[in-house]
């Protein structure tokens, strides 16, 4: 099957600044060139493009996708661990259809908002597999791991095969790594035992950091050192990439550590304002060479999962805790949310820009809209007047996942109707 | 022409948590009931809201509608000094079909984002006053006075009776005010020759203030006080009502002085956020029982004229930096954004709320949507999850101004040529 998309705005993402007016070739799941279509190219169907802005396809580098229930619920606690103290004994009633239902429901709104892979911790991700593999996007699912050693050991030992024929089906857009949830939520033993199992396993670790001054403080008053030194003490990333979500208050010696690690960075603006937790210092970070990607968070602390909103709100956040409007760039904004959160899930090499032999994952964004008008600078459009829903198609591995708006192989309508009763029996539970 | 909007959930906006489903009645320019259909009520027309929210219209409290050529124009100046030398040189070419061309772009903007009333400040006013007839929203449109008492003399005379017919067609949709831009535009007798003819003509005072920390700091140095003090000095505020836009940076004094006031500050998040200008501490106002109203700025400082964006910005915001997640409840978010900001603009008895006897300025939403499912709390929706493209139809002085999207009575497409093109053209002068 060859697809050719014709006469986009073509933004790579390869280059800062860099874009240009042509044509996208895909033969199967990869791209075969990006601007002058070869005389060789002999398409199957043809996309005009004419007035839609081409981009590689983003990336939500760390979600919780079992949690769409909890949208716009209990928003009025003081801050995270009072909002927690909400959550979590409504999390312990939810079952593997729940997790389901909501992970279908949260791939839709995935899809709508331009995202082909995401980054998830959650409990019964055989079902968060599930819905990603009824429409084809791509999953990083961690194991969840919450508690002590014996439960987690319980955990894995149940879950680690469940996901396998999923992920041998997906044709590698699912990968499975292991989430040890939280220091203030696991033992030293879990972060070790899940440690050992994905350096055993090739696998990555997916945790949550230094989210609050809370997490902090308490680390610090339980074993004399922040968090990031805490973990690197107990052997906890040694040798296992390792995607860290928040990093709101890093301390200077926890960068210096960082830069050294295999790890990268999850920025979650939205959740971290919504939450009080503050604002992660991401220019530092940059500054520093580590690698930032970005995210949504659970859509119970967003309360969504529109990336170009975290995209926006990143910039905006940015710019006013420096001082100075420079500090994230547009280009950077939009690294975080495609190529840096490739390279945080070790996709790099495969997706993240847009170029011949990579697959195609590819977003078409309509520009014929009042708010984009005039265009000027496509970039700054992209970060600060776009919306998610100006994405009008999109592709994951080289096939279509949404045509105009409507997101191909679920019914959404069914879905939705699923999710609200599903949350009514889970609150009368 | 009698019009029943049936099964809707509908948030009046009078008290923090009420909403109900119910009908709503509309009859000629006014709201008949909210709640059940009276038998007596037969409608000419019926709108099945099932599925929608409906509430009040928004207010955009400050814009430049005449700004939309310069979106995403020189975004990687360093602060807002840096980028008014940017955009002042191309604000002087800019003529008369100029400003109506962006202010008919603008208007369609403000519409597909649920507004129906804002508060402008540019130049041309006659051409704002001419597309906002156009479609039948409201603004109050200010005068736009910059530099010394010559050149103000010469653009009130010039102007003020320019607009006098679009005023008298509006059905009292269109007002007129003054707008001295700033104190470091503006001299003292400036300011006091614009706030006589406001005092004079019954108009209302439209002024940035308090905007950067270098606006207050040259105050300080040139005047020995703070802005607003500097303002209240030279009478400039003294018994006229007062839009004051920004107000990041005010002292506590400045605060007390406010209190005493007939004056509204409008926030506007991006924009503060955007030009590195800082975060107003709106909850401290609000506690001050100051009346906030919020605005999205010029669409060059913005990029657009969404004003869900902005209400979800200032959330999010007013939580990170107090630290507390109630600081601005959802419900007084959405205040600012509907009846604070008729208020700010002296039209808080004719509309900003839904209730019988009041001009009807009625959004519905598309509750229809994956990322507002399940729906919880519909105050929380609207602040953190709700999109703008989420407005299906809107209302003003009950005539239907946008339908499912669609706004009636300008060419989208026309438009955004003409936009396109005078924006070459103004560059090429």
């Amino acid at each position: 099957m060859k697809t050719l998309i014709s006469n986009a705005m073509i933004i790579p993402m390869k280059q800062e600044g860099v874009f240009f007016f042509g044509d996208i070739g895909i033969e199967g799941t990869s791209i075969s060139f990006v601007g002058k279509k070869p005389a060789s190219f002999i398409p199957d169907k043809t996309i005009d493009a004419t007035g839609m802005l081409a981009m590689p396809a983003l990336v939500n580098a760390h979600t919780h996708l079992g949690m769409q229930f909890m949208r716009n619920y209990k928003d009025k606690e003081p801050n995270l661990q009072a909002w927690l103290a909400e959550i979590f004994p409504i999390e312990d009633k939810l079952t593997s259809s729940d997790v389901l239902a909501s992970s279908r429901l949260g791939v839709i709104e995935l899809i709508q908002s331009g995202i082909t892979l995401f980054n998830d911790m959650y409990f019964f991700a055989e079902a968060t597999a599930r819905a990603v593999n009824e429409v084809g996007i791509r999953a990083n699912l961690g194991l969840s791991l919450f508690g002590d050693l014996a439960s987690t050991k319980i955990r894995i030992k149940e879950r680690e095969h469940q996901i396998d024929s999923a992920i041998e089906a997906s044709n590698s857009r699912l990968t499975l790594g292991i989430a040890p949830h939280a220091i203030y939520t696991c033992t030293k033993e879990t972060y070790q035992y899940g440690h050992d199992w994905a350096k055993a396993n090739h696998r990555n670790m997916h945790t949550h950091l230094s989210e609050t001054r809370k997490e902090v403080d308490d680390c610090i008053a339980e074993h004399q050192m922040p968090p990031l030194h805490y973990l690197d003490s107990i052997g906890a990333l040694k040798d296992v990439p390792s995607i860290l979500a928040h990093c709101v208050h890093l301390t200077p010696s926890e960068i210096e550590l960082l830069k050294g690690m295999d790890a990268s960075v999850v920025h979650n603006p939205s959740s971290n304002c919504k939450l009080a937790s503050g604002v992660a210092p991401i220019g530092a970070y940059l500054k520093n060479g580590i690698n930032v990607a970005i995210g949504c968070d659970g859509s119970s602390s967003n309360n969504n999962q529109n990336l170009f909103e975290e995209i926006h709100i990143a910039s905006l956040l940015s710019t006013v805790f420096t001082g100075h409007m420079s500090t994230l760039r547009p280009f950077e904004a939009l690294k975080m949310a495609t190529i840096n959160g490739a390279k945080a899930l070790g996709l790099d090499k495969k997706i993240g820009t847009l170029e011949e032999g990579k697959e195609a994952d590819i977003l078409l964004l309509d520009l014929n809209k009042a708010h984009l008008t005039p265009l000027n600078d496509p970039f700054s459009a992209l970060v600060y007047a776009a919306q998610a829903s100006d994405v009008d198609t999109l592709f994951c591995q080289g096939k279509m996942v949404m045509e105009k708006r409507k997101v191909l192989g679920l019914d959404q309508q069914e879905i939705q109707r699923e999710v609200n009763s599903s949350w009514e029996a889970i609150r009368n539970r």
